[in-house]
């Protein structure tokens, strides 16, 4: 089925303890869409760039079945730019710049051929913009997930509280969720969290997993031990893509399929923090995919019906 | 199979946002054994406690099965006490008092009727303490396991070295896994702590699980998420009374038992935390164990081969 994917392309410039990278490719609607570009070709993105974005790039994300009708080039001004920091135990990280540039008046245009799209991804920016790409949608997706932040939980509180309203999954981290609900218990705060609209939430604990939320449900998907974070940024949407990706592919949003995207989505995010940026995301086999999901398996692998 | 635990018979007095205690029972060899009793009813302590201590505590201890008679009663002398204070996170927490008593100069003695056991635990003490119980076993026990703390590795390194090279696995925590090895990563450290002696490790992550290492093989097991941790203490030493105790009802210590073993231990971890002190795993059914072991199964159940 197809997906639209609504969210940045942008410049990174990235600093871990392993290294330093010059202005690389990023943007959580760039990470998502390559990451679910492994499950469908039938993708498509909303999105802006300047007239410093590289052609080829967009060139590729074509080349992958990503229709980039839907990405805005605004050629006199420029794209937009993160650097930051990672400390050494890449658990936190300093943003050293953010220029806004074209994102800043970003209208997010929705082309004809987009419309009737199946699955729609809200990656992270202003939830008033990620609101319109809805409006815009003459009909409404079977299905919306939607990340945040915690900048939008500081400054657009109002405008959150009504998009989160029009989603069935909020993606979000387990800082990002407490600082939602002001609730330590995670266990607490999706139950607050489900209460403000969606039915379904996925909280991401970095290396500690990810928890997946339903009615009346909990699904746990670890995270793969890892020796080596060579760089975290852009594992969440990754992660998202992979998620997306998943219940695109299949066209099935029952629990029970949702687990297994969290499980292809944990996979995607496990590579992409091998390498800087987009490298190891841009350069998978199906193999290495499907290697990771038998990894994820033996290691919660247990038999026991009762232990006494 | 039988069990000998060597371990602090003591008093503690807790302060959590949700309450404070006066005096109770504590101590990591009474949860240990606690734990384990609904294992196995062949289990023995070694121990020390001052005249102050209740002998109704120790008669009840005898009539879960455990031996007492390795239990030493210093007549003119007090009990070990600590008294702690948890953050708001439950997380960390301060000590507010440590008096060693009975403890300071505790010589382990290994009563006649204890030798020849199959499997001992090794609850945190000074690693001097741990090693004069193995060399006093006149037959090497089938297994040993063996818990620290990050105090012995500023303050006993080498006799923390010692000990650590005579037994099958060590049981510890994340932050005492990252400060015995320098390492951020879990993966590393565990291959680290794996070269010091001990076949397999598990590392205690808390509310994030467990990780279970063995030569070229790792598993995971999920905490469940709670939405009230009413207190922590002693989860540790439950989770490690779990997962011996069911080590030696099954008398099987291979990979995929060790695995059952720590999904056990989770199990009575996470009914520890439900009150204060030993309260709730003094008065477990059957029952509700096996009940939270589908639980576990439960949270992180999903069938997937391949996602791709």
């Amino acid at each position: 089925m197809s997906l639209l994917t609504v969210g940045s392309v942008a410049f990174d410039a990235i600093e871990t303890p392993f290294g330093k990278t010059t202005k690389i490719i990023g943007g959580a609607g760039t990470y998502i869409a390559l990451s679910a570009s492994y499950f469908t070709r039938d993708q498509k993105i909303v999105s802006v760039v300047g007239g410093d974005f590289p052609q080829e790039t967009l060139d590729d994300l074509k080349s992958r079945g990503i229709s980039i009708e839907g990405i805005q080039i605004k050629k006199g001004e420029k794209t937009f730019f993160w650097a930051g920091k990672y400390h050494n135990d890449m658990n936190s990280r300093d943003t050293l710049v953010t220029e806004l540039n074209v994102l800043e008046k970003f209208d997010p245009v929705v082309p004809d051929s987009y419309q009737g799209v199946d699955f729609l991804m809200l990656g992270n920016l202003a939830p008033a913009v990620q609101r319109l790409v809805i409006e815009r949608l003459k009909t409404r997706p079977r299905f919306i997930a939607m990340d945040t932040m915690n900048f939008w939980m500081d400054i657009a509180w109002n405008d959150l509280m009504e998009t989160i309203k029009l989603v069935d999954i909020l993606i979000i981290n387990d800082e990002e969720a407490r600082q939602m609900t002001k609730e330590y218990s995670l266990a607490k705060a999706a139950k607050k969290i489900m209460e403000l609209g969606p039915k379904h939430l996925i909280i991401k604990k970095g290396e500690h997993g990810a928890l997946l939320f339903g009615p009346g449900k909990v699904f746990f998907a670890p995270a793969l031990p890892l020796e080596e974070v060579f760089d975290p940024t852009g594992a969440g949407d990754t992660f998202a893509g992979g998620f997306i990706g998943y219940l695109a592919k299949t066209g099935d949003t029952s629990f029970e399929n949702m687990k297994r995207a969290v499980i292809a989505g944990s996979a995607m995010a496990s590579y992409c923090v091998e390498k800087f940026g987009t490298e190891r995301i841009m350069n998978l086999t199906e193999d290495e995919i499907n290697t990771r999901i038998k990894q994820f398996r033996n290691l919660i692998d247990y038999e026991v019906e009762q232990v006494i």
